[in-house]
Formats: C-alpha cells, structure tokens, sequence
C-alpha cells in the first residue's frame, strides 16, 4: 500500500497565560488566550508498506529532530510496518512563540491518520498532539486553539475532554516581528520561579479577559503581561510602548517576538528597526485535512 | 589553556556571476558583484586543551551540522588537541543567496585563529574560507567580498591571491524579502545546464557593471541577470517589477529572495504581501575579529 494525507496547522500565539499542573499531561496545560495565524505547518504523510519500519521527518526540505512531530507519528503509527515520510513546510521560525511545535505535531497527526484512512476521531488525534506537547515541554496550550481558529480563550487547560476554550471569530491582519533569539519554551515551563511569575499575573489577566474578549483588549492585557511577569525583554516592551502611537502589539508568548495590528505601514518601519517582520491574517478555520 | 576570540562577518549578496571553473578550490570562484550586509554571523570561538579534541558548533544555539564551518575549523586546528565549541548567532535565513555560509565560515576562522593565538596571515584564513566553500559546493564567490565590506566588483575569481576585487563604499538602507522556499546553492552551481545559461548572461553584465559601478546599476544589471537566467521565478520577477514604482530590487543568488533600496515604507508594504522582512544597511568594513 502506498498512501498520502496532507493537512495544514495554522500558528498560534498567546498573548498571557497561567500554567495548571497536572500529573496527567491530557489534564496539564494553560489557561490563556491567544490568536491563530494565517502562517503554520503544512504537512504531507507519505506511507508505503514495508517489512522493516522507517519514519523520517523533513522541515522546510531538510532532515529534523523534531521531537514532538516524531512521537506523535510513532503514537500514530503504533505496531504499523511502514515506510513513512512526513514532510512539513513553515514560513514561521521556531522558538519565539507562535506555536511551530504545536501545528508541525497537530498537521502530522490529522496528515498520518489520514493516509493511514484510520479515521480516528479528530479530538483523539488532537488530544495526542497535546499530550505530546507536554511531555516534551514545548508548550502547553497551543494545540487545542490551532485546531479551533479564530481568538480564544482558554478557560480550561488541557486536551479535547477536559478543555474549555471559548472561539472567537476575528478579521484581523497581523504584523509578526521577531526581535531577539530564541526562547525554548521548556527553558521558562520548566523553571518553577518563572512558573510563579506567570501565574501571579496570568490568572487575572485571563478572568479580565473572559468578562469582554475583545482584540483591542487582548493586546492590552498581554501587554501588561508581558510586563509584569517579567517576561519580555528591554527591546519587546519598548516595541510594545512605540506600537501604541499606530495600533496595537504585545509579545508572543514565548519568544522574543510580538505580534500587532494597525496601521500597517508605520508598524512595519518602526518594526524593521529592530527585527525581522512577517504579515498574516488570523485563521478562523483552524486545523484541517487538505 | 582556555582561550576565547570572537569575530563577525558581514552577510554577502550577490546581484548577478558567472562560475569560473578551475580544478584548484582557489582558483575556482565566480566573477560577480554585490553588497555587504550590516547583518552577518557573530561567531564566539572557545578553546580548552583536552586529551580527547571535541568539535561543537551551536548555531542560534542549536547543535548544526554546518558542513563548511566544521570543514574550516578542522583545518585550522589541524592536529590541536583542544575541546572547540563554535557558537554563532546569525539573524539571516540560510540558502536564500545571503552569503550566511560563508559568513559562518569566515567568521570561525577569524575567531578561532584569535582564540589559538596563531596570527595566521588574514589572507590565507580567507583563502581557507574561501576554499572549502567551494569544495563543499555552498558558494563560489560571497567570503573574498564578505572579507572586504561594501559593494564588490569581483573582476577575478578565487581566493586571495588570485582574485581581484574591487572595493566600492556605498552608505545605503537595504530591505531583505524572502519569498519562497530555500535554494541548495549545490543544486544550481552543479548542474550544467543551469551554469551555461547562468555563464551566457553573467559575463556580460560584470562587463558592463565594470564601465560603471553604481548601485543603481547593481540593480539593474541583477534584475536583467534575474530574469534572462531563468533562476528567478514568477514572484521573484513580479516583485522585481513591482519594486520600480518605489526604489529598486534585485533576487538575492541564490535564494527566493530580493534586496532592495528606496522608499522603504512603500517596498515594506509590498514585500510584506509575499514573504518575510528585514532591514539593513551596507557593511562596508567587512569581517572583522572583535
């Protein structure tokens, strides 16, 4: 048997979170609120029969770690004897917030179930995908808002079944400027005074949220997350304050990056000060079979 | 001993060449011209004398496998028994014609013939860069004008010694657009069709820049290259095209990807429509031990 299955994964950045612990990792995430991105991880699965299993991952034409793409293709694949070739393409970097990890192992989840023709249920695979991700530390509440589009808000964390997250439609066209390196996420979930941090802040940022969520309102309280947790750097929250005269940013969570809207040529000028600068829609679709 | 040294190297585009062939690395080269990138590759060498040597190069902070800046490293290490750690920060995309290779190998040899003390000659650490670019089949002519800074007429090929470049200060504000997916420089330069119709065009425009090399020209001579090789595709073209109404643009070689000077609000807007953005200036002091 040879067989094929493409899906795309829009990217997602959160504005402000608070992180729930949970020894199970389908129960652990954040509560939070973010955005989905018209860029993300497009992924074609390729499957042919074999006695002697292989799984080879290719990001953007070249041979990767991947880490979280890999486990969840193995979860996928259970005891299956086959060749399979994943091969992923995504315009955004990793490491600075906008949710790579999740969508290459959400877009490889629905891609492999699909060439597989398993037709396992869409809130398993994006439960696996979750539960991936945190077992490998890389985020913890990107995966089950890529799936959803639009803006959301995350009232419960965790994977399909035990999550509560509020969809909200939103026509919106986005600046995404990178500002410094890399951020790896597990450096910050991982460390248990930044964890506090975060938490402090984060759980109110969210219950303001909730009584209105509007876009205007997500960059502002994102803006004094980022703030007050300490989380952004010099740079970003100098952004941030300079954004204000043409619209609104606030950092991705967690990168050295922020995210805006507004007038989009005078964000970009003062953007390319500093940084490297894409421009996308907000996804109101979310995770899909192609 | 422990011992560090630190160097920078300008990234490097190039407008429009032609491949000179020659069974010598150091003679092998291209004729061309180009800029100097006030972005490049920031490359910290450390030093530890070991029993066992060690070879680690952090990319971004990401173990790479950077094939030519291994290759540059062993060879300036020789038979040294040290633990090496190469640690580069660069803010550029590789294979899309920035000259980041070449960067990151020039800057190594810079920084670690610094850490060893070894007063190598600079010319012969260029000729070493150089060199292995060429055997490692990642660029043919971005390390002699990256060493120099400005804009380049590279009237001979090679590494020094053989070459003959011209050196032209130019103060100017760039826009660097990516707008598709990476080029392997490998999959042009070694594929002969693809260099014959590269050769047919590229000497007559090094002929033509060298009656008078302006930046302006630069452009235009590169779009004339862009489009009669047939290496640039449909938006590339498009955005070239488009890129007059507000300044000038050329394709990056080899990469999906234009530079561009003028109004820069005006050529953010429409670059932004296609791909990812950064801004710079031209490097005219080229790489540097710091």
């Amino acid at each position: 048997m040879v067989s094929e299955g493409e899906a795309f994964c829009p990217g997602h950045v959160t504005a402000f979170f608070e992180v729930v612990e949970d020894p199970d990792p389908r129960k652990k995430g954040s509560r939070g609120a973010g955005l989905c991105l018209g860029l993300g991880v497009r992924t074609v699965a390729r499957l042919r029969d074999a006695p002697r299993p292989s799984l080879d991952i290719l990001v953007n034409g070249k041979r990767q770690k991947a880490e979280v793409t890999q486990k969840v293709a193995e979860k996928i694949l259970a005891n299956r004897s086959c060749e399979v070739k994943i091969l992923s393409e995504c315009p955004l970097p990793v490491s600075q917030g906008f949710g790579v990890s999740a969508a290459a192992a959400l877009s490889t989840a629905l891609a492999l179930d699909d060439a597989l023709g398993a037709h396992t249920a869409r809130d398993e695979l994006v439960a696996i995908a979750h539960e991936t991700e945190v077992e490998c530390g890389t985020g913890l509440g990107d995966v089950v808002p890529a799936s959803l589009g639009g803006m959301d808000l995350r009232r419960k964390p965790g994977a399909p079944g035990y999550a509560e997250v509020d969809r909200i439609p939103v026509q919106a066209d986005l600046l995404l400027a990178v500002l410094g390196p890399e951020i790896p996420t597990r450096s910050v979930i991982r460390d248990p005074k930044r964890v506090a941090a975060i938490n402090r802040v984060g759980g109110t940022c969210v219950d303001a949220f909730s009584t209105a969520p509007t876009l205007d309102r997500l960059f502002d309280l994102g803006a004094r997350f980022a703030e007050e947790t300490g989380l952004a750097n010099k740079t970003v929250l100098e952004v941030i304050r300079a954004s204000r005269m043409f619209g609104r940013a606030t950092m991705a969570m967690l990168g050295n990056a922020v995210f805006a809207s507004g007038n989009r040529e005078q964000l970009a000028t003062l953007y390319l000060k500093f940084g490297t600068l894409q421009r996308c829609e907000v996804d109101n679709e979310g995770a899909r079979v192609l």
